[in-house]
């Protein structure tokens, strides 16, 4: 194939880099789904970890280049999790860490970026706007700027997820991949690419925030003026050109799905695997409900990216009334 | 000290038998339970695995064992884990699998039974039954009996994540262990008392189902008649003699814990660590809620064994009530 700006080895080097308590995760066939969705079902948890999400796989990598070099500092923008994640990597390494989010991000995630340490700045906008003040912030105090998706690093770090899946490939023959900026879809297909070029890579947007994969469809960037879904995690609407030229690399598809879909696959998270997820990590499981024909019989899995939820809105999501509070 | 029935070495080969997906399983800090406890808490993760309990660790033996000589036959009496993990292991290996269980048992256990291709009997009375039944079966079929911590097996399983906590030791001081037969409970302990003396064993089983702990504290076998516990899975009343000999052999503390503190902690971890438990996996975390003092500025472990609930009572147990199903 042509080359994205990952390298394989590159990658490998990553897991020597990376806290062994992010890699490695599990990797299972879970058959309670598969009645209701009529394919066979492997899921790759990433949310058992310190922050609940696949995010520090990257934020190891810079923090560690950071690190070693005198007092550092670095800032970025995030929807919650790469901040939370920038914030775990960077107190284990003395770092300065700053977050930029939108007031309207997950409270649960806004509070562990503060519980870990790092400075958090709300932006009065959504997430567009907190890459904008972050970048601000950086050229400001000279600091490094962390931008996900275009930073290679976070794409390295996501593509560690991709060795482990290769290691399980040919057991599976699709892997449906969350896309928002496109850290884990460049990251992990570029590694499906290299090493299990048989399997193939689906990304899976909500049809409120399509910007990337209109983007993807069209061969060009193209934006949007808004989004509109709970997938907080991957509503972005400005795709970084760089990015996108890597995932017309290593993407065989991209679709989008409805938010009815999406909260009732998280539904069947918790009823049929026992799962807290937040709503980026069902659009796998979403994407075959829409669309059952083309999974039927077949073997896919999805990597439950993270779990960061508002217990309250996740009860609303899943059909739950909340009655009380601990 | 003096000797378990349980051999270290022994614990060690049985990490070459069993399907390494159920091994090496999460272990990690989980901070944003911290201010609600006041201690330092790791959650060794037993339920991201394809059958949500830490229970194929000795079923995966005590399968290996039975394959390979032709056809064959086991039975056990089960809560619904051991016999969903018996089933898993058993039909890899070709076996035919037989549990018995009470009809009170959690339903989504017994249809998990079903699903894995396993003979499912059902007593009317508790799992006190459900264990005379199969011992029945075994006798007049001639069939091997799978008795839950009885057999060495099931407790040398067990024992395997105890190697798994050594080697994270000395990071904690204290290990939580959800007690009911015994197996989870001896094993681990034997393991922490061989390869890690200076962690604290401490046991937790519900006020409504204390026949071990009242067992070890007295030093004998002490039953009761009845058992009143939403956790299901450690609601014995009748303890096995030798497995009592070896729990005071490795256990520092037997403690008991009310059903408001299951319920509390069930609750802590969906909404601080975004885990599904089931009951008897939240007991480690209700024994902190109930004695905060003796754990302060500790780091404890506990071991989260199951994730196999009924949704509609986990809803009602975590204070979430259910308005529609999937």
């Amino acid at each position: 194939m042509q080359q994205t700006r990952l390298d394989t080895a590159r990658i490998r080097a990553a897991r020597q880099v990376i806290d062994p308590i992010f890699l490695d995760t599990p990797l299972y066939r879970c058959e309670a789904l598969e009645p209701g969705l009529g394919c066979a079902v492997s899921v790759k948890l990433e949310t058992a970890n310190p922050v609940r999400s696949f995010k520090a796989r990257g934020t190891e990598l810079v923090a560690s280049q950071l690190a070693g070099h005198g007092p550092a500092a670095v800032v970025c923008a995030s929807a919650g999790n790469l901040g939370q994640a920038l914030a775990w990597s960077g107190r284990g390494r003395g770092l300065d860490v700053t977050v930029v989010a939108s007031r309207f991000a997950t409270v649960a995630k806004l509070d562990r970026i503060r519980a870990l340490g790092a400075r958090l700045e709300l932006v009065d906008g959504d997430h567009e706007l907190a890459r904008e003040r972050a970048a601000a912030i950086a050229r400001h105090d000279g600091i490094r700027l962390v931008e996900d998706s275009l930073d290679i690093e976070t794409c390295e770090g996501a593509a560690t997820i991709g060795l482990e899946l290769a290691d399980a490939a040919p057991a599976f023959d699709a892997v449906l991949i969350a896309l928002g900026g496109g850290a884990l879809a460049t990251g992990v297909g570029h590694v499906m690419k290299a090493l299990a070029p048989a399997v193939e890579v689906i990304c899976v947007q909500p049809l409120g925030a399509p910007a990337m994969t209109h983007s993807w469809r069209q061969r060009r960037v193209v934006t949007t003026d808004s989004t509109d879904t709970i997938a907080d995690g991957v509503a972005g609407r400005r795709p970084v050109p760089a990015v996108l030229d890597d995932l017309l690399l290593v993407a065989d598809d991209a679709v989008l799905v409805q938010e009815a879909s999406i909260t009732a696959a998280m539904r069947m998270l918790l009823h049929h695997a026992g799962l807290v997820v937040e709503p980026s990590a069902a659009l796998g499981i979403a994407a075959v409900l829409e669309d059952r024909d083309r999974f039927a019989g077949r073997h896919v899995v999805t990597i439950v990216c993270g779990s960061n939820v508002d217990v309250d809105a996740y009860h609303r999501w899943v059909g739950a009334a909340p009655v009380h509070r601990p």
